[in-house]
């Protein structure tokens, strides 16, 4: 038995929903499990993804020997870009989840100095003293994979994202035979997907949509139908084009991300479209409607995205009349309720019929509920459990299964993200942790826009600002041109002009008070300024604009 | 017959969720039904909060003879300030309705010049031609009606907020016989409640909880107890206190809001609480934790409210502890499922067990749902039907309902705020629209903030800004100082400085070349400038932040 330790170390993922990432590290040899972005909160103003802080591996450049992707969701792969920028390594997935990575890269323009391996579910690669072996799962995009790493110190499993589905779309259940060979080899560490561990029972198979599908397809003969989804979930625009094929529809496809995926899915052979039904967004309106269906992004009614704009009637070539019917095959993601209500008012407001989350089966998850969390559980009997990809929340509740299936609580693992989880051959230990955190990206800036940037864009967000310029001639200690007070995002200026007026007799009544003083100091001139102006500001408004005074020397 | 026509005009609560106000117009006498706040979107960035736009009502001040209360929840009642101060005319509610309101006027300042009257379910009150009857309801606030409005071209019955429940805390079921009698006299508009009108079958009973809570405080004895719901919700702090005083438990109170209802409702008679029981929360820690339940604000998770401080370890008396157990009583109001998701992880992380409505049946809704609905649109059988009090969606379904129950689509009145329902002795058409629309509240000011403010903050918060300062010799047509740029909330200057150098080059070459031209118009100068840095950065960064340019003349 080795000396050495398994070190395991989650870089995302835990205690957040999003930028799925962990290290796995022996010896000189680490091994990078996915790449993800998070979706910035509303906190993280003007922010256009988070993702995870890799100094870790940066300073460990020279031992990272792969990157491994269980799929191609972007929390998953979105910020494989920056990674590879840092640190250029191979990068192992299987054809569908490569073929979503390669259009990321090339849109990064790193395509061609990128080594990409395609796998399949089974087979197994080495890296070093690791052993990484690619195991089918089930999921909402197609081709995820389970990962078990056969080290040193024994095998550790990680689920990836995964559900139970016993009658996939394409492609066959998750490989439960192999969890369970490897389950009676020994499992010393399971890491499995806790995002529904709050959700009792089985998560339903996602073929039960395209019965739905069907129902409604045949409901709304006279119709012509617009199913709004998640651009990567292959097999709901699969179905959606089954049903159509069945009621003699054209179908065509509104949304950037789900033309790409399309694109990709097709030409990989991952979905089987008959000939004649897919016809171009362009050419769709040469159909009756009731012959029609378009498929289109904005499930989550996210502003710009088709569905949005078709609500909106901001879309250029589908407009919604009387009649249509709409269905929003997708349920909200926390945080975007208000969004997609929004657009379903609109779309009601259109004359259209829209069918919901509320009312009908037409959306399941792509991750396993308790019964199935439970199940692995039972299969693995794995010596250690740390419950992944979840809030607090979701980890807790998933120990709590964990304690159930009888793998004793000390066994269990409630880490955060740069928690270094340490497996020696006997014991497992949480031991140190490492940098770990989120970058911002913003425009082309990475890592440019911090928390004191956030916190100033709060607090315009909230007040605005009152800008106080002043010119002052420091030969003749006097005030050579201003006070002049400019204001953005604070009042309407024309309608307080006693307002601003005030500010700008305090603001001089204060300059000429430290000008009289003799020394002139700068910075604690404009700190008087500042907190004469924001008193009095404050008492007229009860409000706290930012206020920012510059003097200019002549 | 008159020849005078019936006018009703919502001006708030229709396609949109708050803000409740109608009003009821016939001759020379308007009445007025609630006047309620909104909470501002995610997008009304640094406002309080939303009442309706007044502008018809001070407009035809003269003929407006009272303000008509149905409930003391804050989009009832919330505006009330805000309009006496513009129209002091009397206002009429039930008790615990009015001792909410009087609470409202005197931290406004004009108790003293409001006139309250006091009504019960039962009573009626004649103003010029209509007779205003309060009809007995149920809701999550004690002392909740219907109006109905006897008037000259027939009875237009309003249920205000209401849910049926046969079982309530206290009181008795909404007045259904009453209802009934309306119905067979003839009701010509009903108007009603659309709040659940998506959700199938009946609102439990608010009495439910009382037996949840039972087995909650009988299965932890050992700990602490804490529930978080919302303020107004006297049944059920009475329940919490039932259930506490059967358990041999003391109960304190955190949170401004809902002492100050407590009060309210304990003098007032809507609550009983067994003498001993309360104790101040400065008093708690003298008990053993497992004998004290800690009822609290903040079932939303809003920053800053009790129970958020808790889980933050903020709160001055309270802190959480391993083994409390936490019962979020309440189900998160659409857009704040991410609030309250957050403050539960963080109760979780300091050890508590967390209850809350993915788990339990922890809460009712006050609000009926679709039998409810029918059954009142059937007793009533009123010929005119105007669903209010929710978006677009809910008016829809609401119309849905009603057509199932009878009444014809014609019959059916989906309108918006500011139109106008006309209504003479044999027909009802909506004719025309008044002003109407959303005021903001930003501290004390009121309606200062509108949307180029707002438009401004919100561009602030994705991109910062840029000042650029300059001071010009006007006669020498010649820079004497700067330019200088100042930026918040853009980049971390420190580390951008060649980006703010570039900036400050560019804006100095401007400059100049609009100096030597000879002419100088400031404006245009400002212009260029604006635009030569706004390229420059985008092309540098594909930011987009707010550029301010000052020019100081001397």
């Amino acid at each position: 038995m080795s000396k050495k330790t398994l070190k395991i170390i989650p870089l995302g993922g835990l205690n957040e929903i999003g930028k799925n990432i962990t290290a796995f590290e022996y010896g000189n040899d680490i091994i990078v499990l996915d790449c993800g972005i998070a979706f910035p909160d509303e906190e993280m103003l003007g922010i256009d993804l988070v993702i995870p802080d890799f100094s870790y591996l940066i300073k460990n450049k020279d031992k990272v020997r792969a990157l491994v992707i269980t799929h191609g969701h972007e929390d998953h792969i979105g910020a494989i870009p920056f990674f590879l920028k840092e640190i250029n390594v191979p990068v192992y997935g299987t054809r569908l989840t490569l073929g979503l990575v390669e259009h990321k890269l090339y849109e990064h323009n790193i395509l061609s100095t990128t080594k990409l391996n395609k796998v399949s579910a089974g087979d197994t690669v080495r890296f070093g003293e690791i052993t990484v072996e690619f195991i089918r799962t089930n999921h909402s995009i197609a081709d995820a994979c389970a990962i078990a790493f056969h080290t040193p110190v024994g095998i550790i499993l990680h689920t990836g994202d995964f559900k139970i589905d016993p009658t996939p779309v394409t492609g066959k259940m998750l490989d439960l035979a192999r969890f369970a060979e490897l389950g009676k080899q020994g499992i010393t560490l399971l890491m499995s997907d806790s995002t529904n561990a709050e959700r009792q029972g089985y998560t339903m198979s996602e073929s039960t949509i395209g019965g739905t599908l069907d129902d409604i397809f045949m409901q709304n003969k006279k119709s012509r139908i617009i199913v709004a989804t998640f651009a990567s979930n292959i097999h709901r625009m699969q179905q959606i084009i089954d049903a159509a094929h069945k009621t003699g529809r054209k179908v065509a496809v509104s949304g950037r991300s789900m033309e790409n995926i399309l694109t990709v899915a097709i030409e990989l052979g991952y979905m089987k479209v008959p000939p004649g039904v897919l016809v171009d967004i362009d050419a769709i309106s040469k159909y009756n409607k009731n012959q029609t269906v378009i498929i289109t992004t904005g499930s989550q009614g996210e502003p710009m995205s088709a569905l949005y704009r078709m609500a909106y009637s901001d879309h250029k070539k589908i407009e919604i009349t009387n009649g249509d019917v709409v269905v929003v095959s997708a349920s909200p993601i926390p945080g975007n309720e208000k969004f997609i209500s929004r657009v379903i008012n609109e779309l009601f407001r259109k004359g259209a019929k829209v069918i919901y989350d509320a009312m009908a089966d037409i959306h399941v998850s792509g991750h396993a509920c308790q019964e199935e969390l439970k199940l692995i559980l039972g299969l693995c009997q794995p010596k250690y459990f740390m419950p992944v990809h979840g809030e607090y929340r979701h980890l807790i509740k998933h120990k709590e299964l964990a304690e159930k299936v009888g793998i004793s609580e000390k066994n269990i693992f409630i880490a955060d993200i740069g928690n270094i989880l340490e497996i020696s051959g006997k014991t497992a230990k949480l031991n140190g942790t490492v940098t770990s955190g989120r970058v911002f990206v913003d425009g082309l800036g990475v890592g440019d826009v911090g928390n004191i940037v956030i916190r100033d864009r709060k607090h315009l967000s909230q007040f605005g600002l009152l800008v106080i310029v002043v010119t002052i001639s420091s030969t003749e200690k006097k005030i050579v041109a201003g006070p002049d007070i400019i204001s953005r995002g604070f009042v309407y200026v024309r309608e307080s002009e006693m307002l601003m007026q005030g500010a700008k007799d305090i603001s001089l009544a204060t300059i000429e008070k430290c000008l009289s003083r003799g020394t002139i100091d700068w910075s604690s001139m404009k700190a008087d300024v500042r907190s004469e102006v924001a008193d009095f500001i404050f008492k007229e408004t009860k409000r706290r604009p930012m206020i920012l005074p510059v003097i200019m020397e002549v």
